[in-house]
């Protein structure tokens, strides 16, 4: 059986030692969250997430969800009473404004839990990580009744929520969606047409499913124009609350995929379904941004968590696998072998994941910080600077720590050679799992065209260069201190690259747009190795401080020898992405495409 | 539903222009595969490949196969009847000796078969790969009357072989193997022990199952060197040839697992199964070895087969799925979206695929010409130069083909959005099946080692100089010459890259092994993109000179792009490759085992 325990020594460090979570204690609801509150929380998420969720997740895989032939849909044994034990702990609202029952304490925090629970169980964790999606859409643009209708509920974890956006003909390019919106007189709409691949679409952890919905309203605009958002409950609600009648939008089928079992994928079908209007009409996306932000953040941590929970297996397996001898001789000569952890490839693969989990999990607090800040600071600027920093960050973190989230789940499995193939294991199921991060919320291409063409222009590439003045301050601060060399000298040869890379794109994409798009996963990577380097040399500086101050600790030692493994053979693919980058699209423009 | 359409046209480019397969007309069995003689069997091949394992790859997927109470075991639905028509049609023969009713043709083009085999259903097609795998084995080291008995049958596809190595406590290390083989008085052994993982273990294709076994005679020395090689057949054979009593040997269970769940994966119990020596005792591995090597080019050519087919259905899915619009402009005006092949991502995407696909074809038909050298030339100095060709490039071959074909699974599906990660689709099936070729046949990180460790001291580094010298020779000879400069200029680069990393090794390994181990895979990596770059130039040159000759066609105008594609975009990953290397193994052994 696979084993997990929540990260919490890193996560501490994170907060307490790196970002130095204390010093924004002017911000709403920061102060409630004390050093001893946040260390009780945590341990609490922890254990729920060690002892509740994880040994859900293979029972999740092995049931799936059953839709029945009255299109209700059935949730895997256990899921019912774990998600009200969620529910009634609060963890839905744990950074929910307090005036709908949240507990309005730090993002940063409830993104940490976030990551304890996708890695215990992906799957699990995404019925409520689109109830606060959708929560967070009705929070800024819904009308006030709504949010009294809606939010509270959905903030307990009584009623979840879901987005609506694919149809069969429509993903990525949603100005091409069908369904309908049809006004009527008491200015509801009546939607029609069908939805796919809706996560949590029907199950029966909750009593209410609020469905948020685009949808073109009779007359639109043709194309992204035309898109309007709704709020389509499961079930009507009347006027004091109470639920009333079944409302027009069921499952049609749960789809058959490769992963995420637990979770019911289903093809929704609204069939004059009453909805209300969200914001403004023809103004859906504004909405579903909100959401999509917000999810993109909560993919990318997925992305994070399965590789951690796959690097912990393979520590604990490599440690105790008994395979050969170490080619420096015999290290367990009472033993029939040595553990496998005594072999250079297995140690460079697990310092592989190793290296990166630490570093997203540092993106993933310093970003949500930044969220906190955008959201909660009373001062404009400091807000408009954090808003940059999201705007910026949100794509490359959903790129690039589901792709490398993936690649190193595979990773992992592989140190279990033949037994990592079996399904009993577990780890062929965070390989699967894992998968579909790089794909939902806007395939990873697409996190990178947003990079390139949307993030990097906008505000006169406002955002890119506060980012590059942050990391050359820092290069520039300690690039004289000897011991910080190992760090800031890779970091400033990678912050180079990308900065060519940038220079290269202004130059050569203004005229010649597929120049971008050629190049654009190759700079989203890049991006992304260079940000991890930044965080590991915060990192180091923090941890040497540290050391320097109050002795040397395992957890620090590792931490530094981590961050140099990063330094010395991670780092370096950043000369092969500004390699490709500056090869330009014309090769690859160049077929025909039958030619393929 | 997936396509397959067996690649003949890039076949046929290789075999006779590439090649030049008819210079080897001195070889046995060639100047029977004259021109026409292989249209004719790769058109049967294709066609056999296309209309009856295809469609049954999806099916063996779904239902798996099943162990009854009785310990016997089903296949999906229609693998019997497929099987029947692979064996009738002597494609397991194809290549074997015509002295044991095989059709003694080169084993290069039943490699080619492999191929497109493996791309229809993988799982399929091993029951028969195992079965060739198994007849080399007998034919090198099996005693006459073992040959007469087992070998005919098996070449017929009436019986069918298979491999028995792993046991719950060991795979890697074999040495560790505790399978038991008593001494009988009639000069047989009782074999008694559990081996797991065994592919085609138990089914119900074949009248006899011929198992090869390793077990350790009673009172053999310890580890490796006590370990012997023994065949087993299901049901024992009358002298007179006709089957006997059921042996004791049987599936005590199959393994549920990632993918290929068409072939039978099984957990064998010997309880005292009667079985002969084959080769002398404690020389077990010799015999395995000969298994091995087939096995791994086998295996490789499975990374290859499920890049294709994934390849070649992402192809069809990106001209056909409308979503969004070019960036220099809509290309279909009249479509409301163009189709996804328009964009540069897609592209890039696509032809990282496809430059893959066609180098590790050309590797696969040049290491099967050398295979054919080495077991029929009269000469023995060209046999000893092949041999030192295939001792060289399988881990090569195996490490880098079922890593990268697997990585091109991953890509393809990725083409699809969430559509890839429906099972429907079948994209995610071919990366689950192509998953597990990175790990059976010694698991990459072995095959590394093996290259490092072994493969390139051997014989004072005679092969890799060998190599070196042939890719340094041909680069001078055509470095003049402009058409050929995005070629030759960058293969002279990357090989240097080879060399340096070669070098490097030889320097710092001697004294310190750990510097190997950390750099093994890395270097298999660089070793691989060296000789795929090798082969493009070789590929460029000929249709360079057959545009010159005959004109440009489509087909010979798409190789020399695809082929600047690999220079440009891939071929610069070897700088990085050298660079981990030259880190050495200081940061990734530094830390104990209990800080990871």
């Amino acid at each position: 059986m696979p084993i997990y325990k929540a990260p919490l020594e890193d996560v501490n460090f994170l907060l307490n030692d790196v970002f130095q979570i204390d010093r924004y204690d002017n911000l709403p609801g920061f102060s409630d969250a004390s050093a001893d509150v946040r260390e009780a929380i945590l341990g609490e998420a922890a254990k729920l997430s060690e002892e509740v969720l994880q040994p859900l997740n293979r029972v999740g895989d092995l049931e799936g969800c059953v839709r029945h032939d009255d299109a209700s849909v059935t949730t895997p044994k256990g899921f019912k009473e774990a998600f009200k034990q969620v529910a009634e702990g609060g963890w839905l609202g744990l950074s929910a404004p307090t005036e709908f029952g949240g507990q309005g304490l730090p993002v940063t925090l409830s993104q940490v839990v976030t990551e304890f629970q996708s890695a215990a169980n992906m799957a699990f964790s995404m019925y409520g990580g689109l109830t606060m999606g959708a929560t967070a859409a009705l929070i800024v643009h819904g009308k006030p009744e709504q949010k009294k209708m809606f939010v509270p509920k959905m903030v307990a974890g009584e009623w979840t929520g879901t987005m609506n956006l694919t149809e069969p003909q429509c993903g990525t390019d949603l100005g091409l969606l069908r369904t309908k919106a049809a006004k009527q007189a008491d200015g509801s709409y009546k939607i029609t047409g069908t939805k796919i691949f809706i996560s949590a679409g029907e199950h029966d952890l909750a009593d209410n499913i609020i469905h948020l919905v685009l949808a073109r309203i009779e007359g639109a605009p043709a194309g992204i124009k035309g898109v309007s958002l709704f709020v389509v409950p499961k079930i009507l609600v009347n006027a004091d609350g109470s639920l009333g009648a079944r409302n027009g939008v069921s499952c049609g089928s749960i789809e058959h995929k490769m992963g995420i079992h637990g979770n019911s994928t289903c093809v929704m079908n609204y069939d004059g379904a009453t909805g209300w209007l969200i914001g403004e009409e023809n103004k859906g996306m504004q909405g579903m941004f909100v959401m999509m932000n917000e999810a993109r953040l909560g993919v990318a941590v997925q992305g994070l968590a399965q590789s951690e929970v796959a690097y912990q297996n393979a520590v604990a397996y490599a440690r105790d696998r008994l395979q050969g001898r170490a080619l420096s001789g015999p290290q367990a000569p009472d033993k029939p072998a040595d553990p496998i952890i005594v072999h250079p490839d297995v140690r460079r693969t697990l310092l592989t994941i190793r290296a990166f989990n630490e570093a997203a999990r540092a993106m993933v607090v310093w970003t949500s910080l930044k969220s906190d800040v955008a959201h909660r600071s009373s001062d404009p600027k400091d807000r408009d600077a954090a808003d940059d920093h999201m705007g910026l960050m949100t794509p490359v973190m959903k790129g690039v720590l589901t792709d490398v989230g993936f690649s190193n789940a595979v990773l992992a499995q592989q140190m279990y050679g033949g037994h990592g193939y079996i399904a009993e294991n577990g780890m062929e199921q965070f390989v699967r799992d894992a998968r579909i991060a790089m794909i939902y919320e806007g395939a990873n291409g697409i996190q990178a065209l947003d990079l390139v063409g949307r993030k990097l222009p906008r505000n006169g590439g406002r955002a890119v260069m506060s980012f590059f003045g942050e990391v050359a301050a820092f290069a520039k601060e300690h690039g004289a201190d000897e011991a910080m060399k190992p760090f800031v000298a890779p970091l400033s040869t990678a912050l180079g690259h990308l900065q060519q890379a940038t220079t290269w794109l202004m130059q050569n994409a203004m005229a010649k747009p597929d120049n971008a798009g050629a190049g654009a996963t190759d700079y989203m990577q890049l991006f992304g190795r260079v940000t991890f380097a930044y965080m590991w040399a915060r990192m180091a500086k923090v941890a040497q401080d540290k050391i320097a101050g109050s002795g040397a600790t395992s957890y620090l030692t590792t931490k530094l020898v981590t961050g140099r493994f990063f330094m010395e053979r991670m780092l370096p693919e950043t000369a092969l992405h500004l390699a490709r980058i500056q090869t330009g699209s014309a090769t690859t423009m160049e077929l025909p495409a039958e030619a393929f």
